[in-house]
């Protein structure tokens, strides 16, 4: 179920990623091959690119053909100008009827090529990181279903990661269950979704209301987080995030390397259990039953031989499942959703 | 001291209320002329208006000759439309180079007339809903000078009238201080201040940096609080505003009649306790310092027999100064200020 006013992206996808030289700037388009490669019909590249995203280059023209619907803008311009030899790609895109999907900060309205050419064909432009118009303020009503929603200690620790890997275990496992967007990549790889910072500060936890309504009683929102309760200039949104989720469960996202947030100097993360403790706490305004269910850990800062110590040490210290979900799997979060969330 | 970006009203002022006939629908007006009675040249009514702000009526063309500079709309129209007999004024003003001041949701912008009449004499139009732009996000980095910020149990519990209480109680008790408003009333009756909750979620803890810029260290900044830690619909908004102002005191409000939020079914009000710790609790993340100053309640709502029973039990509960700020004023809290915080 979708709500209204929530943007839904049409596959099959051409994902863009121009001439970028390097993976780093093409994590859009590699992120959405990485976790939906069915909806990926092909890349477009330029000459000299340096990255593959390990599907087949197609043309505008080629993509149209094979019944592309949307061109995906798969990579950051460095320095965040188009250059032109974009906008002759997403003209004659739109020309052709394929929407032009965009998440970077530059509005695709503010080129009048590319508006004239969508408007004689009908094809949209979405601008993912532009949130829907009319989201109302947070009510705080109980809806139906069930909800988890990843939190961090700071930005940057996983959290996209984590949902999507515990959204696509419980899909395995045979859950009901649905990936809810909240970020520019996190849109692209789902197809639909939220900006949810970049909504105004009052409609924070609407939006997040907005985001994942009413559902079957055993159904699963699995949202991804935004932020840290913890994060000086971040905090706001996840709380909105938080209440408006009203979560049955959060997990914990950390990255084990990290002692200090990330480009904010003088900021400790704090301990995976204040983090926890502070989530239950203000979550409980929304959602009395909230509990964690687990400790997800990007450990690829420390030694192989160290992680194991390192999750049985923190399981040990919380008494929940804590796993890295890329080198160990998602599978004992799943686990103890399967045991004690059902 | 105030911070690039944040517009400035210019006194003296011209308070439109129109054909207003309840002061409940004037409220800024009349908050205008109680706080900043010195600032007010005149009033504008329309035949009719029932409500008198008892200051001199005047036109457009009076108010020119006395040397005004701003026409702040002091009344909410009925339904949000404005009336064709507003906009005739409006422009007029305009036209005689007075600026319009605006806090109601339409956009000033929205009028070619008004548009083409102040382009004409350079009058300004400001819609003080509309915050500034590029407004950077919050950095967390410590500012000098001092900080109270007025948090509430709820919304509208008298989170702007205990600061502008506190403010002029520690203005003529000789402390170098400024009101700093985060709400519409608040701005048009300092004369700037930015609309927090009219911010970009990612931004709001930033705004609040900015609204209270590096000061004297003796200085206050008295800073308007919004919503409530405990408000489903507007936490957000509270939390990066007590991030940003990064507050060395807060003051909890509070209405002595609301066990509920107001209009928010099911969500019950905190303790009195309860909005202390949480607020210094996630306080403590920009400022160790934090400490609640005192509780100022609104007991209209109590027997008069009943209040000093109510406010001295509060006080036992709490080890802190509660009062009244309008039955009883402000001054046990800025006892408090002279012999703790300074």
């Amino acid at each position: 179920m979708t709500a209204a006013g929530i943007v839904e992206l049409r596959a099959p996808y051409l994902v863009m990623i121009g001439g970028v030289k390097s993976a780093m700037y093409a994590k859009t388009g590699c992120g959405i091959v990485d976790w939906r490669r069915e909806l990926v019909a092909g890349q477009l590249r330029f000459e000299g690119c340096g990255v593959d995203l390990g599907v087949p280059d197609m043309s505008v023209q080629e993509a149209k053909i094979a019944g592309v619907r949307s061109l995906i803008i798969g990579v950051a311009p460095v320095g965040g100008v188009v250059p032109d030899s974009w906008l002759q790609v997403l003209e004659e895109a739109a020309k052709a009827g394929i929407d032009i999907v965009c998440g970077l900060h530059i509005r695709l309205g503010n080129y009048p090529q590319i508006v004239e050419a969508a408007a004689t064909s009908g094809a949209r432009l979405i601008d993912v990181r532009v949130p829907p118009a009319n989201i109302p303020v947070g009510t705080g009503r109980k809806r139906r279903g069930k909800r988890v929603l990843t939190v961090g200690t700071d930005c940057a620790v996983g959290k996209k990661y984590s949902a999507l890997a515990l959204h696509s275990e419980m899909q395995a496992a045979g859950f009901k269950t649905t990936f809810r967007a909240t970020g520019q990549t996190g849109i692209m790889i789902a197809g639909q979704g939220l900006p949810i910072d970049a909504v105004v500060a009052d409609f924070v936890s609407g939006a997040a209301e907005m985001l994942s309504p009413d559902n079957d009683d055993d159904h699963w929102d699995v949202i991804e987080g935004q932020g840290s309760l913890f994060h000086p200039g971040y905090a706001a949104v996840s709380l909105g995030l938080l209440h408006g989720s009203q979560p049955d469960a959060v997990i914990v996202c950390h990255d084990a390397s990290r002692t200090l947030m990330d480009e904010w100097e003088g900021y400790s993360l704090p301990s995976i259990n204040e983090c926890i403790e502070l989530n239950v706490a203000t979550g409980r305004l929304t959602n009395k039953a909230i509990r964690c269910a687990g400790v997800s850990v990007n450990t690829s800062g420390l030694a192989a031989a160290e992680r194991p110590r390192y999750l049985s040490k923190l399981a040990a210290e919380t008494g929940l499942p804590c796993t890295d979900p890329v080198a160990v799997g998602i599978k004992p979060i799943l686990e103890n959703f399967q045991q004690h969330f059902t």
